[in-house]
This record gives structure tokens, sequence and C-alpha cells, in this order.
């Protein structure tokens, strides 16, 4: 029990060992010594837990499917039933909050984008798709302008999501990333929601 | 006359190999090598023309740069005079065009969000400074609603093309990023753009 629970602290010290790496110097740079030195771990013991690089990055994508699979789920709850344009711009910044703050995110997104890695999560393909599920939802609940079609509105946040991405890992500030996205929602929003209706 | 033709067309041949072997293996992974055989020239003759891989790498940046200027330098042109915000939303088409069709142009802007390469020409910032400049046109002409802020419109903008630039490389379909920039416009324009005045 003692050995499991090390074994599994051991592999958790290596995939976010290789998260920072692979976030810091793209995935052909990383070297499994630079991954094994960083988590405290012999190169030896990486090998016994991980089957080289590829499997680490794999390790770091599931990683980040799990992370965005929880804010995608937490968009139907707390006080936003009812409500999916709202729950769907919540989940903007909960994004970026997770790419500024948790590297295993961070190096997910990278890791899909990477023409060196051949990835098997499609995190891009999960997001776009709660994006148009909830601008779905939007629309049939009124709230989405007539003209505005829901799976273009689903295009726009999610090239929006990927280019603040880009822009963030150029200036790593969490604070500017999270006010762009604000300043965007302000242009954006009053464009695509629906007038208020009178209620009688 | 003729040597020097020569040595401008051997420059040419190894800038043009560099921007491919860097958008397809990315900075870290291009070897010196792969670049002087992609150019058909010896790897002693490459080390005559650039003092390696960092100065290939700003040769792509600087040609990336004027391909961008030549774009903005159009903008106030050919038919778009007096409507900066109709030269704006070509010169977005025309930057994506570039960005599929263009490897200098690919090959720049990846460098630019490259973690393992410095660069000095800030290629986003030149296309912010226009997007800028030009929305700014645009609400002194009256094109764009009150509530909307030129600054705000500019980084919708710069992330919304930072992200196709992203998705794009990531499918590499150029038939796709131009359709998926229509459909964004439909969406942004008709929030963004002032109503059409009545003339008398």
């Amino acid at each position: 029990m003692v050995k499991q629970q090390r074994a599994a602290r051991t592999r958790e010290s290596l995939v976010r060992a290789a998260a920072e790496v692979f976030a810091e110097e793209g995935f052909v740079a990383a070297s499994i010594a630079a991954i094994s030195e960083r988590a405290g771990v012999s190169p030896g013991a990486l090998n016994f837990h991980f089957d080289g690089k590829t499997a680490l990055a794999r390790a770091v994508e599931g990683r980040a499917a799990e992370a965005v699979r929880s804010i995608t789920r937490a968009g139907g709850g707390a006080g936003r039933a009812g409500d999916p344009l709202g729950a769907l711009v919540d989940s903007t910044y909960a994004l970026q909050r997770l790419l500024v703050g948790d590297v295993l995110v961070r190096a997910g997104f990278a890791l899909g984008a990477d023409v060196a890695h051949r990835s098997r999560v499609d995190l891009r393909g999960q997001w776009r798709l709660w994006a148009e599920e909830s601008f779905g939802a939007a629309a049939r609940a009124g709230q989405l302008a007539d003209r505005v079609s829901a799976r273009d509105a689903a295009r726009l946040v999610v090239a929006v999501t990927a280019g603040l991405e880009v822009l963030g890992a150029v200036h790593a500030d969490g604070a500017d990333v999270h006010q762009a996205l604000t300043r965007i929602w302000s242009v954006v929003l009053p464009g695509i929601a629906a007038e208020p209706q009178e209620t009688d």
C-alpha cells in the first residue's frame, strides 16, 4: 500500500515535471534527463513508469483533458441553470485561468499544436464541441440574436481562446489575458446576445 | 556582377529553406544540415552567408515583416479610400492568405511564438498596431457603433487572427481558414459596425 502510494507520487512528479519542461522548451528540446532531474527521480525510475517522452506527453494531455472536462461539466451548475450563454462566458474565463495557472493544461494545449508531437487527445476539439453545445442551448433559450448562427459564434470563441493562448504564452501575464478577455467580450456580447425581452 | 547575383540567389534559397524547415519542425529541431540540404547548398556555404540558425531565423522574420507591411500599406489603397473598416477586413483575409500560402510569413509568426527563439521583430505587435490604427480611423469616420472601443475591437481582431493561425497550423487547410474567417466576420461585423445612416 505504501509502495503503491509512493509509485503514484513518483508518477505525479514525473507528469508535472514533464509538463513544465514541455511548456518551457517545447516537445523536441525537452530531454528525458531534464524531466527526471526536475522530478527528482532517476532516469531509470522514469523509464520504469513511462516508455519515453511520447508516453509522458500523452499523460500530460490526458490530465489537461480532465481539467477541461471539469470546466465544461461545471458549466451547467452553480447559478447558471437556464443561462447557457452566461455559463459559456464563465467557462472561457475558467479556461484562461487554467492556461495561465496550471502547467498541465498549458503544456497539454501546446502539445496539441506542436508539429513535432502526434497527439491522441483533441483538446481543441473538446473545447469547440462545448462551445457549440452551449451556443446551441443559448439559441434554444432565446439568448442569441436571430441573425447569429450558434456554430459561427462557437468558431469565434474557439479562435479567440486559441489566440489568447498564443498571445498569453508570449506575454505570460495572467492579469493581462483576463483583462483582454473582458474587453473582447465587451465587444462581442452586445453583438450576439438577443435584445432583452419585455416581460408582461 | 554575376557573382553578386549568384550570392543573392543562394541567400534567398537559404532563407526559404530555413523557413520551410522551421515551419515543419520548429526552431529547436531544425538542423543546419537539413536547411543546407533543402537549399541545395553546402553547410560551408551556409555558414559563409549566415552566422548560424538564429541569423537565419532573423532573416525569415525580417521577410515576414516586409510581407505584413505590404498588406497594411495596401490597406488604404485600391477602392477602400474612406473605408478604413473595409480595408481592415480585407487585410485580415490577406494575412490569412499569406499565413497559408507563404512559408516565410508562416515561419515568421511561428518563430515569434517559439519559446526557444528570441525574436527581434515583433510581427504580432506590428499587426496589432495596424488593427488599432484602422479601427481608430473607422471610429473617426463614423463606421463603428458608439459603444465599441477601437482598442477593444483591435484586441478582438488580433486574438482571432492569432487563433486562426494556431488552428490553421493544425488543420493546414487554406479553404477552411478562409471560410472560418468569413463566418467569424459575419458574427462580429453586425455587432461592431454603426447602423447605416439615412442620407438626405
